[in-house]
């Protein structure tokens, strides 16, 4: 443990966020998706759920501004409306960020993105429509 | 994830529980302890308190009743009254073993056990007093 | 060994288990698939039959219910009758899942979707007709 | 699989055994066995019990004759009779080897005697004091 | 060294005839073949000829009966007639398998056949036409 | 790189410093430390200097209070007055920790205690008199 | 540390330059640079800025003089004047080899060349436009 | 070291020569070729010039004689008159082989060639026009 | 293959051979020799007896001859007469040697020195008495 | 290859020097040293003899003044005159050094002195009386 990092992020987690540079994707997928089928670098943090690790997160990784979006959810079809935990998200990155700019993919599109991303970190998370994309963005002073 | 598996207990630790055989010890640390300079099996849990690993481990493990003292405690000194952690502990284990027996350790003997156990689990457990080690005892029926 | 986990189930199947997601896949193969040529993970369980190890996975692993058929058999060719071992895997998943929806599939296609499975399994089942394929489900509580 | 071979005999274990030279040991392990906290080399046989190992093993690997015992049982204390997996024991070794001489030692000397072996075999055996050793002899016509 | 088992057989190749499955192919290369250049998989038996070895394998390892030749030879090109040692094959083979059915490459297409076996075994064979493929078949009772 | 995180700090050592349990230790070694000679794990960060080292690693690690000296300073023998780079090391500690309580070690017990470190950064400090051991404390709040 | 050496060249950054040949690409990049993801061998010199690294390294290698260009810059689009740092890196260049002769990439493109280079060296630099590749020439002397 | 055996040939290289076979390919490569970014098996001989190792390989490893050219020579151009280390290959391969029958590639052609060699050997040689490829023939005799 | 070399001497044998300095012990072993649990470098020669290894190791490397006894023999006991396979021993070296002096250690002694060598290999000899000790001597000319 | 650095110093062995700190010691060993089993750090250097490596490291390396002989040579007993090599060895070492301060040790305390090195180059030195240890001293500016 170290002062200021929440103690769910693991070093491991830390060492790859470091490594990671501008424009590089992390995916925070909850407990039933794919993920060491879909990605050779995985980070498990089983028993936590994704808000508190995205918490963790966003104090030390900004995200991306050169692109529109700098953050991916997974849609699973006909939403009726918009899921409670996407709001959680949405407060979270906007206490961070300011804003919440999200570009909402397919199943089939978000596990093709998996694929391509720096590394999936596995939680325990429940909650549907949980799985997200977080883009890396610059550090000024680091 | 499955079904059964309480899901802070991650793929790692259940191999290691299972690979244990009747004696081995198991280390649940806290937050603060030294555990990478103690042992060269580390399995981590950050994010996770001792007590809901503990009651996922017991749901699966039984402890040694062929010794007097399955689990040992670690002591800072002088406690003027039992910490509230000991008590969770006693009411987890005697609802899965029916009986909490318990052998006392100074910091420096706990940390020497830690050293001979089979694996130390590190935990984000932020209470005092929590550190705590489990000796397996026999599966009659696996 | 652990409670509740057949001892069949191995603490490396275990693992493979539950680091396996949502629609991933695991062969169950008989004592001559060449399993080791079709999937760089394999877990060998050496001396145990199929139906015994299939037990011991359905009671922890739910099956996928958002395919029309989470489980492949593979075919021979002009099969007169219903062969006795697939009489015992329907009626252990109907066990499990209620229903048992099967996929049949010639031997080049089998070989091929034991490919890209997550892992196979070998054992020393004897039966013809014995290879299948399990399509892991959704863990609701973990 | 192959000809002659048992099936519970795995890749790994004839590796093993061919590797053994003329008095090198091994541990034959019941489930509850702490097999890897008293030896760096483990071969895993989950779900089988000992009797058909061993049945496997002395078709292929000869005892040692040049001691008196190339057997070793571990005891638990005051047996009252001869248990009834030991008579198994001796009516395979009989077959085999014509004889049967064994040695029995105390829990704590079976476990010291483990950690100098050439390997422990892990099983799912259940019956109690189903621990043995054996001491490979010399194959004259390899 | 173990009875029945022929001591030019290694304990590595009897490891890879045991993991290979039905349909597997393995190369006997003579002592010029480029083999590590054509498989990851080798296995070094410096020293012996094929006859030797080939006889070791077939006591252990059946031949595939479910296609037309589960044997392969290299073809030098014009040859007159029947080389010595596909005598000494014959032989070999029709002892075990009773029927002696070959496939003949061209070096070319025998080199091609060799990259997608499971693995190769390099001898010291001088012999010229020596290069032999077999195809394992299915044991029934193991 | 990441937000509040020196850019001194590598990925590397972050994981490190987050590992390390209350009461492990750190050496920060100079340029001509043989540091790779006096332990196993090293981190090495060359082209810095220790104080900015020391700097970013004090924001994020407490020292341990349980102590008497959380610090230990080399020394080379006759020192006429205190070096300007103790100076340094006393002003950043004083700033993160409010007191500065340094145990002075000879050249001997100093590479005596580095062999029983947690980690050895080996840096390109220049000044003598700059190899410093820092003890890390509890971290309450993680 | 060695004489001649600049200290922030590592003993790794070091090792690669000497392993390099003629024509192989080496790229220093800035503290935001997605490293790790385009390519498989990463120096990480965290804390330091390009310039010196720049300087350590044409002290000791050559730049390609059978190309018209030996450099690359990575350009950001409508730069209206020339960068600070690319005038840093033109003294640099013009003192050890007499001449500063570069190619001007897009990201993109500089991007995939990245991919293709030798070794992608990492520092803190927080100039923008100073991502840079150097083309390795011939050794006359060694 | 040992008898008959170069001293420039190293325990890898000869271990190299040895598992090559008949048609498998080594380069040769003078101090300035890009060896490790064209091929995965390098080994060094840093101090060496490339004669005296041509000398040591030809007195253990034939030519292939079944090819027309089982010497490749890197051609730079428009060369006026044959360099002095082609005279020099000629005499040494003329001493062991009776004959020098050599192909003549353009850089681009010697890269890819290196590419698909068994391995390359980087030495010190200084001479332009040095690299050399040698394809290995038949051993009659081991 | 090589040139020079005898077919049975593997590669990596040639490697152990070479990278053996002068006083360097070597052990040729028969097939029952416990190898693997006497020394952590084994090299396997199955199929091979040991008089045709020894001859091809003679030819390459020198015994030691600054100590008196460069071979050691293993006696069993009461040897009534000198076994055959020292004759072809003696024969052997002195052919190579000229001398032919050698030591005899009793069985505990002889698997003592085997821990202490630098390698062993492993035979399929299958004479008593055949366990040979070689002292490597000093090459004047590499 | 790089400028400044001899073509005998391999990648490794400058990655080595530089790793080396203040009192490390580095053995430059003949041909016939048994190199690998007295250090687990070996870098070969084969083909070169020990003066134009000497050489080669002595530029960038210097010697520790802190101890009165930062040399170690390896007596044979009774030598009548000073060896020619020592001779090369003193005028190399007294151009770069100013000076020849020497510890002469018995082949015994040599030998193992050598295995607390922090490495051993091993060469192809033929000369007798050869093998020297180099201490590595202080790096002012680097």
């Amino acid at each position: 443990m170290l002062k200021y990092i929440k103690s769910c992020i693991s070093p491991e987690l830390l060492k790859v966020l470091m490594e990671m540079g501008h424009s590089d994707e992390i995916v925070l997928a909850d407990g039933n998706f794919p993920a060491a089928s879909h990605n050779d670098k995985i980070v498990r943090l089983d028993g936590n759920d994704i808000p508190s690790i995205l918490e963790g997160i966003l104090f030390l990784m900004p995200l991306d501004t050169y692109v529109e979006n700098p953050i991916c959810l997974m849609m699973h079809g006909e939403e009726v409306e918009r899921p409670q935990i996407w709001k959680e998200y949405e407060e979270l990155v906007t206490k961070s960020e300011n804003v919440f700019k999200a570009e909402y993919l397919s199943r089939e599109s978000f596990y093709e993105r998996a694929k391509t991303a720096y590394a999936i970190v596995t939680t325990s998370e429940k909650a549907l429509y949980a799985n997200i994309i977080l883009k890396k963005g610059v550090i000024v002073e680091g």
